[in-house]
């Protein structure tokens, strides 16, 4: 065990994913029991870099008491920040103009002069190089991984993901018996911008006619003839689930940018993609949801409605199995830093929690194979894939 | 109790809402223990209109069995029937032209082949009246009234209100995490096209920042004074909460009409509006959220987004509130028959149950008063009704 | 308004009920808005009697950014206090003996001390007159009703009722599945130590064989018929919910006390009775399930089991009915210190809010009618009430 | 693709256990797909055995309009039959005695006369055997593995854990607040004859002081001195979440019979065990509850109560992720017959799904390891694993 290592921070990346509160609770218990003191850092980096903003200077206490009752609480004690780049702060110069800092030495001093040794960071696929980053620099950090898409390729399950399966599901059954009663074809959409898993593993339990994801270039007319035949067996509504990603096999996913003004209010119905980061693709969202709806309507002749659950289902209260996952991050990524790692990020290897150095973690997408069980299942269902 | 009723029909006009099969199981077991039979209708009058279209015929054998389970269960086992008219029947001619025929007398005759002596109807406001035209024709009938709006004048409480406000409320609570994390100001809109029972109610149990809703004409530059002045007070997100037919003070209600296609689709989101009837109002949803978020970000100058529940409300099971609601207007609508009443509906005036004509409950609508508890309530958490 | 006071205090006594900190939620953001403070005493009055117990000496500063996000929440941020009387406070005195001591006067000296205006306490039926004595006193003080029971008489809806009867029908809808696939009557035990409400409303949501509540004698020779006649018809199991308080037509409620060991301990799987309050009657439930299934099991020769509900429907997140009563209760609650009133309930008389006078509360018990539209209905549904 | 196989049956063996709708779901949807029928079994083989019993002869028609909406709902469409067992049928012969008669190749027979190719059953671990010596007998037969406790070796997960782990977990959630609210030690028994992956999966989400499972013999006087522990540092109440076959270091597990009439009724109150067979050892639960409740009591002079969620945590509907994996067992289930298997089950070794002959599966149990990375982590967080 090292002795040097007394008191360490936790601090969220990105967006909100439900079971955020669970990794702090794994964290502080675990840190507990070894003796050692766990501070928040709140709204990423925010609050050591912009301390006044803060009653409380940015950093929050944490101990037992305050989180045994957190596991399963939704919401974020210690906030998020989708933006927090100490690499590139955004500052307004003497010159009154705004301008790009690098501020990340300062938060190395910062983090000394508060006597904290190490950082436990909960962070989705965009802010997984920022801590690489500043583990390069010397910061001693462990990363948690968290996405309600399931799209980081270094671990099996990234927490999250299982919460935002749930509530999409019973999304979507709501919206199947609003299609089966208005009698229309309802197009779902749902986070996944690179990746399809919780388009196909939600479209799936609701047995959706079809699913579209960005691993397989879809052809609406397929779609349309497949609806076509439900149809004539007596089936008067339809329901297709769609991942943000989801590209027709003829041309490219749905624009990101140079929309009108109603249109960018419209498609932040969806604050975020890309698991959690969410900022700078803000844009994409409710687009695949629309241009599906409009073609579809066109191709079936029969009304259709698009449906975009984007917010929704990065919010609320972690399941079971979400709270079980980050109590379990929380508590490894203080093991990782007992034995002296850093720069690691906690990978799920079923049945084992593993450590993985960050560079192998970066930028590498967890894509749904061809042959994947899922696949293989919802194609025995009869739904179609869109090819 | 009367003699001659020993076979009654139960069908339901209009689209979804939590808790219709409560109604059916309320009524097949009140009528059971007096020794009457139940059969159910499909589709509102389709089932005995266009019989060929269904395998069974149109009608449902209703026993003990059967419904038993049915009281908590969501979906609809008779399917809905949002345009449902037999006073307006969209036929086919002989010059292969669509035109309306009245099939009233017709439908008369078909019950009366089938035996049916009475129909205990579960419908919205707008089919109200074709029932009261059916009775007035005389056809023994029964309304129970039901509304995720609860705006029917003739009751205190419609079903399935309590069961969207229900959703509605968890739902906003995922919207203000999502505002919360991206600091956005949240515009969420709410069925309610004539009254705000809904918004105001879910509004107040999420603490919104405003709450607008058709009773109060409001003016945007209040609510965004309301809001500069707690983003003043540290506050980095906001939540506004609309009922569909909320209108600003100086303008009318969200237009209906005339909107090119895309609009269109976006709008049926909500496939209902006027508490279930829904159909023909359906291109107004949405519009609220839209004008309102557009209007809020030019004022407040800070990101908004909307977001419109329309059909997600109307789907999903019935809290329990909301089955022992479906479960005593069932078996009041076999009281009323039972007691030779007909023409009637039943109404909830606490803590009895009563009949009143149906020409008493036509186009009456419950709006919020101006000095609602409710209202009262709201102003005094400091929530702005916009004016 | 009185501009004498400035600073309030809220406390809870007797057991947990959902929807306890919503009434914070709205007191605190209603005296905000009037410019008032309000400070949380923990755990009753232990907050102020014992504070050195508190690491924050018992008082809790309650602010507009702490409570907004507790409507919804489950738990109690400032604890409860089922036996925190301030006139009989358990001590060791010099003799090393236990005794009781009355505190009052000290109470409201340290009220004055810490600027406390007045006080709002939340409670069930026994605190009551705790609240009374005080307010005799001259203690400036609003109390707001709570009971999973609704069992006050005072008014037509204590918070934290709505909540239970949705827990506990979803509960009883799994003994039911439980009773069906192993074939057995099941025995349900649900709150309600001197009125059914909760036992009545819930058993007619799922449509229970028979219901037995405190109002009504029961004779289980009647429910076995009934259970034999069904059993006749072809079911193979059945379903009886009754209250805890619920007595043979010759014979006693389940005993209070001189049990064994064991019992108690089973016993105590509901740790509290009449409403809230509990710990007095602990040794009562669970007794009512038993003494019935062993019964029914003797009379209908067939497997029975029992089940205790009592602690799981006490706890738990508030319904958003819940969560809106709660938020008024606490807004009305401020209002009427407002209007300088003072030793009085608010009381919900639909659709108005209004005060009563504490001494009108005090031991009114609201009993279930034998003419009540609930009693009505199950009746229609065949439901047995046990006579 | 076999061109024999045209009609196909599928039944339930053992007790309730959410997501069997979803299996059957599955297996018509694939079914359909190639042109295959399946009719459903009533109550295990009991439909066959006892058609008399049942209106419909002991068969349902299962097409794609009735499953498609099945795979979220509770309860189970085809019954299920805890002790149905061909092998050993109870009969009364003619001299009025109750023996038990091998009907299996009567069974066989009556499926052939019904053109029943195969049988898919969806079994837990007691059925399997009686699965693998029909299919000895030339019945062509897959089997889909069911289990609440996880306890099947042969396959990574049996579907319904996941929906009890989450019932689970949201119901010691309340029994904390109880606790904590009444100032107690809860004992909370879960299932798990034989495994305690249920007790420790819930115990650790709701962060319990103390989990005893199965695989670890507890000493409670380990237990009551960590209780002290913290009863010290402030805690006034606690949490101990035990499996049904926990068993004392110097002990057994608690007794299965001999126990006086009063008790058997309580015990049933969980009226299964072992995943879901459950009616032979019905008379266990509960003895673990009140065991270590009265006898933590003792050690700890603190008032504790036991709690016994058996039956409750096996009703409900299934979580998103047994729907999931029912619809993929079923499906699977379906390949396998198309792939000319037989006498095989179901197993799901992430990520695939394979097919293991039933000889390898029965009576394999799926333990915790003693380095489970559960036991780790709880371990790390401070809980008690009783040694």
């Amino acid at each position: 065990m090292s002795t040097q290592t007394k008191r360490i921070a936790i601090n969220f990346g990105g967006g909100y994913v439900p079971g955020l509160n669970a990794v702090i609770t794994g964290a502080v218990l675990a840190a507990n029991e070894i003796g050692w003191e766990v501070v928040g850092i709140r709204d990423g980096f925010d609050g050591l870099l912009f301390p006044d903003g803060y009653p409380d200077a940015g950093l929050v206490p944490l101990d037992r008491e305050m989180v045994e009752h957190l596991a399963g609480a939704s919401g974020s004690v210690l906030g998020t920040a989708a933006r927090s780049d100490p690499f590139h702060v955004r500052t307004v110069n003497p010159e009154n103009m705004v301008e790009e800092v690098d501020r990340s030495d300062e938060l190395l001093q910062t983090l000394h002069s508060h006597k904290i040794d190490a950082v436990i960071s909960v962070v989705g696929p965009g802010a997984l190089s920022i801590l690489w980053r500043l583990s390069r620099k010397g910061l001693k950090t462990v990363a948690v991984p968290k996405s309600v898409e399931n799209d980081m390729a270094a671990t099996s399950l990234s927490f999250g993901f299982d919460s935002a399966l749930s509530f999409a599901t019973e999304t979507i059954d709501r919206a199947r018996q609003a299609a089966e009663s208005a009698r229309t074809i309802g197009i779902i959409e749902v986070p996944g911008e690179r990746t399809g898993w919780l388009a196909l593993q939600s479209g799936m339990a609701v047995c959706a006619d079809a699913i579209l994801i960005p691993e397989i270039r879809y052809d609406l007319h397929k779609v349309a003839a497949r609806l076509r035949e439900k149809a004539k067996a007596g089936r008067s509504y339809a329901l297709v689930v769609a991942a943000e990603g989801a590209a027709p096999v003829n041309g490219q996913a749905a624009p990101a940018a140079g929309r009108p003004p109603v249109d960018s209010l419209r498609a932040s119905l969806s604050p975020g993609a890309s698991g959690d980061e969410g900022a700078h693709v803000i844009e994409r969202s409710g687009h695949v949801a629309e241009r599906v709806a409009l073609e579809l309507q066109r191709l079936t002749n029969h009304e259709t409605y698009p449906l975009v659950l984007g917010q929704l289902v990065r919010g609320g209260p972690p399941t079971a199995a979400d709270r079980q996952l980050g109590l379990s991050y929380g508590a490894a990524a203080v093991r990782a830093l007992q034995d002296n790692q850093s720069g690691v990020m906690v990978s799920f290897q079923p049945p084992d929690l593993k450590f993985m150095p960050l560079l192998e973690t970066i930028n590498k997408v967890r894509t749904v194979p061809a042959d994947s069980v899922f696949v293989q299942v919802a194609r025995a269902l009869g739904i179609s894939l869109g090819n």
